[in-house]
């Protein structure tokens, strides 16, 4: 285990470029990385050998992310998403402002509790309000009671924003920003210091902004993050001003992009090479205006492009999976054209190209869709790899069982064709697996629902009639509701839980709708993801349709039977 | 008019960086133009004065664009994005493939007779079939009668693809782009040259690769473009490819790149950067798998941050309405975290920044938003304070009204308490202005609405009936839909459209659905956006209740109200 001396980087680890298909190119590859890399944190070790340092991967999605116009997280979205990411190898994650809302203090509390195998979670803060003692600030406190490991204070770099919105003396910023990482520092914390308006800054006014950057760094800050907030400056300018920075203070640099000009992965990269080993961003670049930098194209490019050790082994083929669970979370659109884990990444045109493609594929395509957990797509249809669904299948122990593993590609594929989606819908997709593979025993059988919204003067009345055949018997049942689901749900209910008692400590704890073609408007189709969960487990269950209540009732009923076969003991059987 | 010697750039243009608010960071701006300016284009001209040259920007959304998943224009489409486009000053507009479709051969008969103010209309294709003259081939044939000024013709760089895709030998591949590229000059036509899967074949084999270059040279290409077909290609590759190239052969360079790296932009002004002279992209970055380059970030960035000379004066400024036109006319929804141009792209989010926001609005954006014909919005957050109210409200010129000021932002207070959100919602929030400035006309006056549900066997069937009073008559409509808010907004149609006729223009767009405070489940309150639009405009409204048919009742009521306020002339007034 070797430090790299002159940036403190992490562990060094070896790549053999000539795995890739061609050696010259590998040659030049390596040779191009050493010219990149400022402080020759590459070795030229023989043809295509070349080693390079880790980068840490800084994921704020739950605190800059939920800036993004629209995004809102639950309590519960923030925990499941963090716990994926510390699953991939995430060095540190933001989990939000503990001062700014009782969320993002629960938060905290639970995440205090949880066992996390390899991220680091961190607190974001700004620096203590003027002429009071760090430890008097409540902003101050709220970051030390997050029992956060470590604490990232943002302070002010631009001499104009420290006139003008902070209000207070060029040497006040100076003392806030001493006297905040000093005290953090004093109560046993890590402190990335995140400097706002950083290019900006420098660019207005050089020698005010070095002073910043000394203040933080004489204070004890673990890591000085250049933050270009406003996401207006050019490659070149990143560069300069990571080398500026490291060649005065020597310290640990990290580079926070936004991607107002379209650049923030040419940035975020551009601070690498000048020497910068964090790159703090969010999954699918969500964030307020354009967004942060996307942190899946930063992983994909540090590891496949340019042989940096990123996240844990094998975290670059769940990439896909991360970027698509995030936005199931987020409630929010997949981008079909988004680099590396788009839908249309590695689609091709039919035509000509299409045998061309099947025999020589790695040269239409600039990685190989599975490094990613994609999947090519050569005809129009939607392809979900085998790899995806194999790793889906594990405690099915489906290995050996190659006609069953068809089946259940082909199952999905169709399903995936009508819009539904499995990343955050493992439930929906054990009870297919169980179906393909002739466990599955249903649990009723429906004659029909009736559901009934009247509104006279503003106050709606909801109730829900359900038919249906349990046990050989027919129940007959009507539930009323605060709305169409809640009224199948109660509904539902009353017609099983004598049948399976189990259902009444069973609860609904998220619901989650999206239009999936929304160019058609009302009319188009609508998925929904159902979130349960009882004394021990939370499980998520999927169902689309044109119509939001068929939808919802096919979700609802996934939540039932899969609780169902839960108790039965089922799940995981084939 | 003066010419670069070193790239035979355009005629040169005088700048004056000090329009820029800060002429130290306008001067530093300049330097940093001279130093990356590698054939000097630059001539640094005392403080802030920089002379930068034309880089001339080549539209290909017509054709490359067009292969983008979903994309399909009309001849009509074609004519009218093209006519756009040349207004706008884009100096090449490649308006197909003219062998491929009928459509394409009609766009060059009607160009032809077109009286274009400043773009040349190019005509794309492939290099000569093997073994044959061109002047045999009918690809070629096609190209010389489509009667295009320009003709581009593509060939093949990457020995492996001349062997395994062309399948003929390497001297073949190189007759076949001397001759294609002779015969077009024969002709009298300007050639570019694409010199397809350019960085990977020079990678693969340098050698060939620069033969392929040469052999386009000696035969009269005007310019060769070189292309990252796969888009997988780094900034610094890009740029050593293009430097290699005009070192060796001294021609004009273009650069034209995919984004499946999310490096597009950083690629092409990389390739600027190093010489090259023209870049060839789409408008809004449409294209096949991530598609290509964005036109509307590369002209703002090579205008606005680099102080290139692109477009006509005034063009930058119509940035905004072009990417929407274009969306328009693909179908396409915007896309709100768009670079420049997009919905969010200037939004500020947040109470205490607002206020600073409005005084020095320029430190927290890159570029002001009227730059490219955007604007800036103050987005209602969960933090309303009375200067975001004021920054939403200028429109309605409420500065003298204090009891006003109040009245809303104690109503705004109260909605967001319910779980209102009026920052995806701004046509909500002008209703909720109007209706306590009393200038707000109530449209219809509701009875009752009832919607039904049914399902049997798996088949949902929907109606909604609605029971209103409009201008002084009672309606009383049922309509059908393939869910619940199509079937009240079929309904509602039924029952409005006669007495507001503009309703007939009026789309739903989107519906998002959020369930607010989700511990609760189903029965928790759920939030539903609308987002609708008309010829001119996109607009959102919000709904809340715990019952989602209430709750798209709602939004759906107001989008009708905003739309009939909106032809009334009376939104913005109070």
């Amino acid at each position: 285990m070797n430090f790299c001396t002159s940036c403190n980087a992490g562990h060094l680890k070896l790549h053999n470029l000539n795995s890739t298909t061609d050696t010259q190119s590998s040659r030049r590859k390596s040779v191009w990385l050493l010219q990149r890399s400022p402080c020759r944190r590459g070795k030229f070790d023989g043809p295509g050998i070349i080693i390079m340092s880790r980068i840490q991967l800084y994921d704020t999605t739950l605190r800059d992310g939920s800036q993004g116009e629209g995004v809102n997280f639950s309590l519960q979205d923030k925990l499941m998403i963090a716990t994926k990411l510390d699953n991939l190898g995430f060095d540190y994650i933001e989990g939000g402002y503990p001062l700014s809302n009782p969320k993002d203090e629960e938060f905290f509390k639970r995440a205090a509790d949880m066992d996390w195998k390899h991220a680091k979670v961190c607190a974001f803060g700004m620096t203590r309000r003027k002429e009071i003692d760090a430890s008097d600030d409540i902003g101050m406190q709220a970051l030390v009671n997050s029992k956060a490991p470590v604490v990232t204070i943002v302070g002010k770099t631009w001499d104009l924003h420290v006139n003008e919105v902070l209000r207070v003396s060029l040497e006040e910023n100076l003392a806030m920003i001493r006297d905040s990482i000093a005290y953090v520092k004093s109560e046993g914390r890590e402190v990335i210091y995140d400097a706002e308006h950083c290019f900006d800054g420098w660019h207005a006014n050089p020698d005010y902004a070095m002073q910043t950057w000394k203040a933080a760094a004489e204070a004890g800050a673990d890591m000085i993050c250049m933050c270009d907030t406003n996401g207006g400056t050019l490659p070149e300018q990143i560069a300069a001003g990571v080398s500026a920075l490291q060649k005065e203070l020597g310290v640990a640099v990290g580079i926070h992009c936004h991607n107002d000009s379209e650049l923030a992965v040419a940035n975020s990269l551009a601070g690498v090479n000048a020497g910068a080993v964090q790159v703090q961003g969010t999954i699918n670049g969500i964030g307020e205006r354009c967004g942060n930098v996307d942190l899946i194209s930063m992983a994909a490019n540090l590891a496949l492009k340019m042989h940096y050790d990123v996240l844990v082994d094998g975290g670059i083929k769940r990439l896909t999976e991360l970027s698509r669970y995030v936005y199931e979370m987020a409630n929010m659109n997949f981008r079909n054209g988004q680099p590396f884990v788009g839908n249309s990444a590695f689609a091709h045109k039919g035509g000509m190209h299409v045998h061309a493609v099947n025999r020589i594929a790695h040269s239409y395509e600039h990685i190989t869709p599975e490094s990613v957990g994609n999947a090519r797509r050569v005809l129009v249809s939607e392809l979900s790899g085998r790899s995806n669904i194999m790793a889906k299948t594990t405690k099915f122990r489906l290995e050996e069982d190659g006609v069953l593993q068809t089946k259940i590609l082909t199952a999905v594929q169709d399903l995936e064709n009508d819009g539904y989606q499995f990343e955050a819908a493992e439930a929906s997709f054990d009870l297919l697996v169980m179906k393909q593979a002739g466990t599955y025993q249903q649990a009723f059988e429906l004659d029909h629902y009736r559901v009934n919204v009247e509104n006279q003067s503003r106050e709606p009345v909801t109730d829900a009639v359900i038919k249906l055949t349990v046990d050989n018997e027919v129940q007959l049942v009507v539930g009323e509701g605060d709305g169409p689901v809640n009224a199948l749900d109660s509904a539902l209910r009353k017609a099983l839980t004598s049948s399976y008692p189990g259902l009444s400590e069973m609860t609904l704890v998220d619901y989650k709708v999206r239009v999936i073609n929304s160019t058609e408007g009302t009319a188009a189709r609508v998925r929904v993801v159902i979130e349960s969960k009882d004394k021990t487990d939370v499980w998520s269950t999927v169902g689309v349709s044109e119509n939001i209540i068929e939808a919802s009732w096919i979700a609802l009923v996934d939540a039932f039977e899969y609780k169902i076969h839960k108790d039965r003991g089922a799940v995981g059987d084939v």
